[in-house]
């Protein structure tokens, strides 16, 4: 992925608002830095700050480095890293990218403390555009992440989740901050009502595939590729695409069939009737209409590099192996 | 305390406030309304929006339901509500205001997100005051907080903590939520720049006050009072006021013979060596002066019944046996 177009458009970029991240979260606590630095430096791909650097280079490619984007970009980084340190807490997650979770290397205190720190440094950020539009955006998305981990938890246990609780669910968690990313630069540069929903549909449908793509690792991948253990999410009932297509199979597989294997924990049984069903191929299927609409949304802006490489990650986010 | 002047002058503001706090947290997640209703309603006294009401009155009475105030006051006692949240996650806590807390009710998950949605909540209060002073005078106060907390982490243990590091500490721990609550009426009414000094300095004062009284409760009420251990600070090291003073005294016991109690966890020769040194007097005598100083920042302004209110409020600040 390292020679791809959009990671070469946004190198320079990202290194800046890297340094503004590193800025706007020091504290005086020597304690909170390290506990911050050790999660925000551990190597994220940094998709949501290169999104937004795309997505201005859309807009207008001279406003690149406009300091009101890249603060912004910063402080979306920080939210998204604040709701990792919680989750983690949450779910007693003992690694993240690949090294120690901060529950884990600092404790919980410092964890619960740390996100609360960096939700407030990342609203700080919103503040200082003084664009009520802007913090509104941000705080509604903080809203709606936090409501879908509870319905996320309140559905566990429940097989009768439908593909539309499922989007639902996961807009929540995961397309709701891929939105406002897309959405800012938007409403930075004074773009139209029509371009912002464009930006907007473009940002939440990369949300969905790249949260299918992560739903399909948990069936396809070994534990060393994502540190985390296969068959977790069936021991937690957790059910995702993959699964609610392998229930509702066109084989004439009856779903008690696939309820008693998820029941019983039988992970061979339900890889097998994954495989059977073809439910990972239904998930390709909609992953690529979802990405072929992004991409149609955004040709209501110029042509240019910047929206050829919006096109390449728009596939990258369903392809990632990370 | 029911029949004192500020409780009486503050129950109508306070009812109208509470009806704001159930409404801005509404959620259509059923879990999260639980949650946090269970700790909301549970009894607090409120004593932060009858603050914010005190002080409204004292700058002009007309304005006691100015709608800017009352929603942030209805925002303020929710950002104190997501803290204690929190803190009770944090510290393991499992009785609030005479029920269980929200962890030991509903699980850390649902504590942890709650804090974080209540938050959420309080900063959509602010945000819709479009007044970016009052944003920044939140978020600000926030940072303070959590910082305030890990600081407390920090010192664990270090019984080398002096008047001065103590003092910090309770800013940013308490101090710092009663300052922003009297200086937003002041932010909201355009008060001059000294007048919102004044303000804040009463608030500032109020909390010191408030905290002394809570450090002291620790030495001196039984634990059915306060729903916690007696000795739990000294298990953990938690220097506070009544030890420090305990530690510097002037009856020429000396700091080993306190410190040596403290690491041998003696809990009754703590207390007689507390009562020895007069730790609670002087504990009493520096409470009253910052009482006297807060009354007097106030007396620029005209004399009403909601300033001799605010006086009942500092004095009564200290002698909470609640």
């Amino acid at each position: 992925m390292s020679e791809s177009l959009f990671m070469k458009l946004t190198e320079e970029p990202v290194k800046e608002i890297d340094r503004l991240i590193i800025e706007q979260i020091k504290s005086p606590i020597e304690l909170l830095n390290q506990a911050c630095y050790h999660l925000i430096t551990a190597g994220g791909k940094r998709i949501r700050p290169r999104l937004m650097t795309l997505i201005t280079g859309l807009i207008s490619p001279k406003d690149i480095y406009n300091e009101n984007i890249l603060s912004l970009a910063a402080a979306v980084e920080i939210l998204h890293t604040a709701t990792l340190m919680h989750d983690d807490v949450i779910d007693e997650g003992l690694m993240r990218r690949g090294i120690p979770s901060t529950n884990s290397a600092f404790g919980n205190k410092v964890a619960v403390l740390g996100g609360d720190y960096l939700f407030t440094k990342a609203y700080n950020a919103t503040i200082k555009t003084t664009d009520a539009r802007i913090s509104r955006t941000f705080s509604d998305a903080l809203t709606t992440l936090v409501q879908g981990e509870l319905t996320q938890m309140s559905n566990t246990a429940n097989l009768e989740v439908t593909e539309e609780s499922y989007f639902k669910t996961i807009y929540s968690k995961t397309s709701v901050l891929f939105e406002i990313t897309t959405k800012i630069p938007g409403l930075v540069l004074n773009c139209s009502d029509a371009e912002i929903e464009s930006l907007a549909k473009y940002g939440r449908n990369i949300g969905y595939a790249f949260q299918i793509a992560d739903d399909i690792l948990d069936y396809t991948s070994d534990s060393s590729v994502l540190g985390k253990n296969i068959g977790r999410d069936i021991e937690e009932k957790k059910i995702t695409l993959p699964l609610i297509y392998t229930i509702h199979n066109r084989q004439g597989i009856s779903p008690e069939t696939v309820y008693a294997a998820i029941n019983g924990n039988d992970i061979d049984a339900i890889i097998r009737l994954i495989n059977e069903t073809g439910a990972i191929s239904e998930c390709d299927r909609v992953a690529d209409r979802l990405i072929k609409e992004a991409i149609e949304a955004i040709s209501i802006f110029n042509d240019s590099e910047y929206r050829q490489a919006l096109g390449e990650l728009a596939y990258a986010s369903y392809k990632r192996k990370y």
